[in-house]
Order: structure tokens, then C-alpha cells, then sequence
């Protein structure tokens, strides 16, 4: 199966940055975003940008850096967006119904399918969106974790968001598999039969119920998935122990 | 709403970090661990541990690395685990299934609150998983991502699996709702039927058709989900706005 292509669509979602304090943040931030399929990055009031750090940090996602819009407002960077999600980790005293990402994110792929402007808005390091930021967007979204510890920095809460955001694109990691060829239940049917004759020829039937193994071993193949190449595999070592039962019972014989 | 506890089960979930070369990733790790409720920390071989920077970057997860059990072979990690997951993100030769995070998390979280133990393997930095490595785990995981781009860092790697699997322990992020209350339909109409009075008294509705009109504010307002604060704020809006017409009325009447 071929590698599939990222969708154009993603491109209707940006990142923006609020006052960005590190600028190592910024990259790692890039990289994110940049392993999610998504390419546009905006920083409002970055304490330092561009800056070798972030550039470092970014790794294979600079490109992003070299595009990223900076601006002076976060109402500049949302001027052609219809949904902004303010992603926060807060309790706040404000009426914006909160939501998980992934409640979310079908609604927000939809919207970029559709070519609006969608916006993923995070706060500044240290103190989050300030209520005047939260406030111009119409989306409160949180990441569910751990209450009594909830440190995810801001890179990885852009990692967590583009993840959730990718999940509902319908890209498959399909293409990733390998192509070993299932085997049909013909096949599996045959290989338990050879099996069970292999068991006998070598005399483990006796004083046991050949009835009820035999059922437990189709099911353990049957629950594995067996491929074709493993049932020419074990149907190999089954003509080698038939032959090796034929070789003792003449042995026996002599 | 209290905030809710991490479950218990968690703690049979334990993440596996195979020969890692950076300390600073390993503190990353734990911290990322414990945003998403986890706490058992494996480190095979790791090249520098304990570590000074691995404390600094683990922030407030330092516990986690106080607790982190080092061993010098995988099968140690895995002796007592009876799911191990594999995190990979390359085309393998292996006939291992290979699924997402989020197809296999149900299953694992079943598996942990049956008190089975339950591993995440996330190889080296540079290196991945050996095909060893990835033969002694019984699940095979790629979490989705840009096909063109598939560099997300260890520590980002184990933030999106461990935040995959809380999700799908139920604690929900209910408890950050402030609790503004739901004004009631009965509310909602009668706020409608005033902003229709305030409309007609204040001469709005002349030349327009007010059912029309009325039909959109009505569906503006329950698609809003209103609260019963807003309520009384638009009503004591609309009984000025009736004050305002009964008294330019009597002016014109003058």
C-alpha cells in the first residue's frame, strides 16, 4: 500500500503562540506540529524570535519557523478564523462550554474540510492564556490528565492537540504494515487437520481426548491470524514429524 | 464537582524505556508519565542514571525517577507483564498486527483493571526498537502521524500514548466546569417573548416580518445554551430598552 498523502485541508488549522517566553518552545512546538501534518505556525509577542534554539529544536520542521506570521495581537492572528480554541488547563470563571480535544475535533476537521480558518491558540509558559485571550476565542478546550499533576508543557500540549486533531483526518498508519497474505480458513482447517495427524502417527493421542485438543488448537490458530507463509512453515515440521513416527514405528517393527 | 482520583489500576500500566541515550528524555518521560496518572518507570540499560538533568527536566515527576527500576535486559522489564506493547513507527518485517494507540487502549485499560500487568516499549532515540526488542512484546503500535514526517521524540512519543490511554479511563474533565446554571426552556422563551416586546415597543418590528426575526433569535439562543445569569442580564437589558420606548413614546406624544 502506498504512503498516504497529508491533507490539504490541515492547512486551514493554524498554531498560535501567545507571548511565548522560550524559544526552544517555539521549535519543539514546530516539530509538533510539523509530525501532525500541520504547517501553520503564528507567534504573538515571542520574547525572542527567530533564534538559533528554536531553529535547533525544530529539527527537520525550520520550514515552519521560516513561515511562521509573527504579529503584535492575538486579534491579528485570529482576524480570518472562525473557530479559535483556547486551550487552557485552568479552572475558569467563564460560560465558553469546556471541551476535551477529542469532543472537539470532528467538529474542527469538518470546518477546515469546509475551508474556514480554524485556530489552536496556547498560552504563554509560565501563566497560560491571560482572560483577554481566552475571551476572543469561541472554543475552551482542555486535555484530560492527571488532577493532581497537570504540568504537560507546551510542546507537548501542542503534540497532544495535533495528535487528537491527525486521529480524526482518517489517515491511516496502513500503509506501515507489512504484506504478509492471510491464510483462509480452508487453509487453517487443513493445517489442524495435518497437525492432529501428525499427533497421532507419533502416538500423543493416547489415553488423551484427541477431541477436545484438537478443539483448543484450532482455536489458539484461529485467534492468531495465522499467515499462509507460517502454515507452510508448520505443515513442514508436521511431514518431518509424520516421517520421524513412520521411521520409530518401523524401528519398533524390526 | 470534586476532582476526581487517578485509578488505582494505572499502576499496573508501566512504561519501558529501552536503552535511552539522553537523561534529559528520560525526565521528560516521567513527567509525561505523571500528567497522564502514570508512575512505573523502567529503564533497561539507560546510558546515564540517575542524572542530574533527567531531575531537572522530570520537573515535579522526580518521584517517578526516585522509583524507576533499572535493569540490564528487556526480559527483565517485561517478566511479570503479560501484554507488552511494542511503540514503533517504521515499516517492519514482522507478522505482529500492527495497530494504533488508540485501537489497542481499550484493551490494555481492560487488562489493567483485571490486574494484569501492562507494558508500553519505547526504544532508543536514535536507534528505535531491535527486532529483539520488538519480538519480546506481543503488541505492535504506530501512533499516526505525517507520513512525510514522522519524527516525534521520545518524550513526545510516551505524552501521546499515555494521554491515549487516560482517555479511556472515564475521568472526565467535568470537574474544571464552572458551575454557571442552565437556564430551562421555559426561561429561554420567556426571555425571547421580552426581547419580542422590546423589539415591538422600541418600533423595531415596523417594515419587518417579526416572526421571521423572532424565529432567528430563538434559534440563536438555544443554540447558545444560555444560562440563567444571562438571562436576567438580557431581560434588564430589555426592560431599559422598553423604559427608553414608553418615554421617547410619551415625548413624541408631547
Amino acid at each position: 500500500m502506498n504512503k498516504p498523502q497529508v491533507p490539504d485541508f490541515l492547512q486551514n488549522i493554524r498554531v498560535v503562540l501567545a507571548r511565548p517566553n522560550h524559544p526552544g518552545n517555539i521549535g519543539s512546538a514546530a516539530r509538533a506540529m510539523k509530525t501532525m501534518g500541520l504547517s501553520r505556525l503564528y507567534l504573538v509577542e515571542p520574547k525572542a524570535f527567530p533564534d538559533a534554539e528554536a531553529t535547533t529544536l525544530a529539527s527537520g520542521a525550520a520550514d515552519l519557523l521560516e513561515r511562521a506570521v509573527v504579529v503584535q495581537t492575538l486579534a491579528e492572528a485570529l482576524d480570518d478564523v472562525t473557530v479559535a480554541c483556547a486551550l487552557t488547563s485552568r479552572r475558569r470563571e467563564l460560560t465558553t462550554p469546556l471541551a476535551t480535544p477529542r469532543q472537539t475535533a470532528p467538529e474542527l476537521i469538518a470546518r477546515a474540510r469546509d475551508g474556514e480558518q480554524v485556530a489552536l491558540v496556547f498560552g504563554n509558559e509560565t501563566f497560560g492564556l491571560s482572560i483577554e485571550e481566552v475571551e476572543q476565542c469561541n472554543r475552551l478546550l482542555t486535555i484530560p490528565g492527571n488532577p493532581d499533576y497537570f504540568s504537560l508543557n507546551l510542546a507537548m500540549a501542542v503534540q497532544v492537540m495535533t495528535y487528537e486533531l491527525f486521529s480524526h483526518t482518517g489517515v491511516d498508519v496502513e500503509y506501515l504494515r507489512p504484506d504478509g497474505e492471510a491464510a483462509t480458513q480452508g487453509e487453517v482447517d487443513g493445517m489442524c487437520g495435518h497437525l492432529g495427524q501428525a499427533m497421532d502417527d507419533i502416538g500423543y493421542f493416547e489415553r488423551r481426548n484427541s477431541e477436545r485438543l484438537m478443539r483448543r488448537m484450532r482455536a489458539l490458530f484461529n485467534r492468531a491470524g495465522v499467515l499462509r507463509e507460517e502454515i507452510d512453515i508448520l505443515r513442514g515440521f508436521f511431514k518431518q514429524v509424520q516421517r520421524a513416527a513412520d521411521g520409530s514405528l518401523k524401528r519398533d517393527g524390526d
